[in-house]
């Protein structure tokens, strides 16, 4: 935790006060072996970062004065197209994601990828916000990437992608591809990156029909984990 | 597993076959679902990479023919010096370097790595190699890279650190650099990165002093599991 992240609805409008309880007391205390007087870095989710003055720690609760004053840092311009993986690799993988800075992150079924992840809690709308904040206080950010699923493969190229492409680089992290995956590129990309085993030939033409360029990243054959931030300290 | 490794000793001299238990013969059973004449995918450790025909698969064994005849990818230039993380992350790590293709790993110490790391198993040498096996068959290598551990940071610097550097770009990742990690690089690097809460000034002055430029990956704060595929998309 690099930043202690408030909800807006925690902070009291009268006094600007902020009130905290569990987690973050205990991270102030046992961690940061913070006491009265100390000054802690803070964030207000979708909002500014700025400083937290400790008024009261106790066993129970942490109380803040809190000045918010700093933007937090520039999202990439990058949307991620991600196949759902297995659900342990999904919950470590929403907060690395958040944590790089992605924009929007859209998690979408495909031939491999197994029905039942989809029945996982993981993909739960509170698990995901929980796993985004993660990664946010890691990178001292305040911002959520908005997640968006979409479970169908024919939806997702006929209705949703075409949108998420337009005015953007779209490539397609694909082991099989010619090309290599280009290194700090300029505009605005929109990046796919596929189930275990990779999509199948039927997918990757429907990608490419609408605008997807596969590119690989050599002949190493690597989990989707190391996959993603390889890509984003590549493309930015 | 992406290819099935074999260690020089399991094959048989006269008959040039395999003879395997355990996790490999249950993967082939279990998740490749082989049967008796299919075609896996193999490598011999330290050697070329093949195939093997099933002559036997029962509940006890995996006989193969092994033909090995195509050689194995070619490493990065790149020689990775890794401040010792916590255990779990550096278990998971083992695999991901290894998976990555990083030629040689030289493991740390610092003065923000703490000393009970130093006392776990994850750093014996059969623990570390069961966890670059699994890395190099995830990535279908067949050659373990060479790992070295230096606790102590003054024969780091003045003896070992030396000879890592000659002749290379030395790189070393640091958040408050104000130079940009560069993006593929030509020559062969040295890449150093630190521990949780990065290296103190004191080291970074002596890392200069031997020829690492500090560079940054940018505002956000990574832990290190991220930051090392980052580095490496970037570099390569």
């Amino acid at each position: 935790m690099n930043c202690l992240l408030i909800d807006p609805s925690e902070r009291d409008a009268a006094t600007g006060r902020v009130r905290l309880a569990g987690r973050r007391r205990r991270h102030a205390e046992e961690i940061l072996r913070a006491r009265v007087g100390d000054t802690l870095r803070v964030g207000m989710i979708g909002g500014l970062l700025g400083t937290g003055r400790i008024l009261e720690l106790d066993r129970e609760h942490l109380e803040l004065e809190v000045v918010l004053e700093e933007a937090p840092p520039v999202k990439r311009p990058l949307r991620l197209v991600l196949a759902l993986p297995r659900p342990p690799v999904f919950r470590r993988l929403l907060s690395t994601i958040a944590s790089l800075g992605v924009e929007r992150l859209l998690v979408v079924g495909s031939a491999r990828t197994e029905k039942s992840f989809w029945q996982s809690h993981v993909v739960d709308e509170a698990s995901i916000r929980e796993r985004l904040l993660l990664g946010i206080e890691q990178s001292r950010d305040t911002i959520l990437p908005e997640v968006t699923l979409q479970r169908y493969f024919e939806p997702l190229v006929e209705e949703v992608l075409p949108e998420w492409v337009r005015g953007r680089r779209a490539l397609l992290a694909h082991p099989e591809a010619q090309a290599e995956c280009p290194h700090d590129v300029s505009e605005p990309v929109t990046l796919m990156v596929g189930p275990e085993g990779g999509f199948v030939d039927f997918e990757v033409e429907r990608l490419r029909g609408i605008g997807f360029e596969p590119v690989s990243l050599g002949p190493r054959i690597l989990r989707v984990e190391p996959v993603i931030p390889m890509l984003v300290g590549r493309l930015f």
